[in-house]
């Protein structure tokens, strides 16, 4: 038998069998990233990418606030939004695969503030965030009609059918759907010509 | 009526009533950040966090490969190994909150390679990503009998009841549970004492 490729025979570390049950029920609830000013980073993630806001905390001794954004219905915003404040608190600590704004108070008033960084520049270290869309080329259409900055448009590069956005911070956004991710990657993977 | 936390008349530049339909069904699918040795990153992902690797992706041409992590059942991870590898690819794109890992060949290797930068040093962007645990001390007793590093154990500092680890290159990892952090928030938005 022919182990897959993402089988611990062939990808040395990872663990054989069951995951350890103490690890039961974890998940990935939030990617934290800076930013500078809310007014835009808030358009920004609602408007052109549709999340909504399911939480914001304040914390005026330490004088920042965190804009925890995600995907959920308008049924599951609806009844977020008749809990109490601390119930919805806990509701949003629940939610998978959110985006977690921190607001250092005062950044988008402060002339000597130089941005933050995206980690695709020296040094480098995280990369980007990736949102699954219906289809890459409709989304980036209306993303172009919204005047979104590009780092790469989906017919631009080898990688045909997907994109990159940049949010009002400079992060890194990438755009693609399943069907065209798929035949990126299965091209991409296949033997590079003229080296047999 | 006062509006809540969440509305868009206490958060400028938030959208009003629901998202654009354009954007239904979006999700976010990934969030990527580089290693430099993907022996060392998948004993830690999968072993320590129980993460399973979704999906290994590798570019010949470009020379990396990528790797998805992230939680499913055994019943999915076992569906998934029935797949042929571009329906594993079309079936890993449609899972939310995974991490994507972005390993450069033979980083590994190279005496001269600096190192990943994690974002909470200058030049300061990304900080972490946060994954909800059923109970944060139980898991982090587990975490330092694994040997784990810690930003900040689960006792230290002014915000008790959740915790910092760091991955092989020093990404840190938010670990709660929606207890404890619910309270944490709870403290950290009341009024600063002596300031009225």
């Amino acid at each position: 038998m022919d182990p897959d490729a993402e089988s611990p025979e062939k990808n040395e570390g990872l663990r054989r069998g069951a995951p350890d049950p103490e690890t039961n029920g974890y998940f990935v609830q939030q990617t934290m990233y800076r930013i500078k000013n809310p007014k835009d980073s808030l358009k920004f993630y609602s408007d052109v990418l549709g999340m909504r806001l399911l939480k914001k905390l304040d914390f005026p001794d330490m004088k920042f606030s965190l804009y925890f954004l995600g995907y959920v219905t308008q049924e599951e915003i609806s009844s977020a939004a008749d809990k109490d404040p601390t119930e919805r608190t806990q509701w949003t600590f629940g939610q998978k695969a959110t985006i977690e704004l921190t607001h250092n108070w005062d950044t988008e008033n402060d002339s000597r503030f130089q941005g933050h960084h995206n980690g695709n520049s020296e040094p480098r270290g995280f990369g980007h965030i990736g949102i699954t869309v219906d289809d890459t080329y409709k989304a980036c259409k209306r993303f172009e009609n919204l005047n979104v900055t590009f780092v790469k448009k989906p017919d631009e590069g080898k990688m045909k059918g997907i994109a990159f956005i940049k949010d009002p911070d400079g992060y890194w956004i990438e755009i693609f759907d399943r069907e065209n991710i798929t035949n990126v990657a299965k091209a991409a993977a296949a033997k590079p010509r003229g080296k047999g």
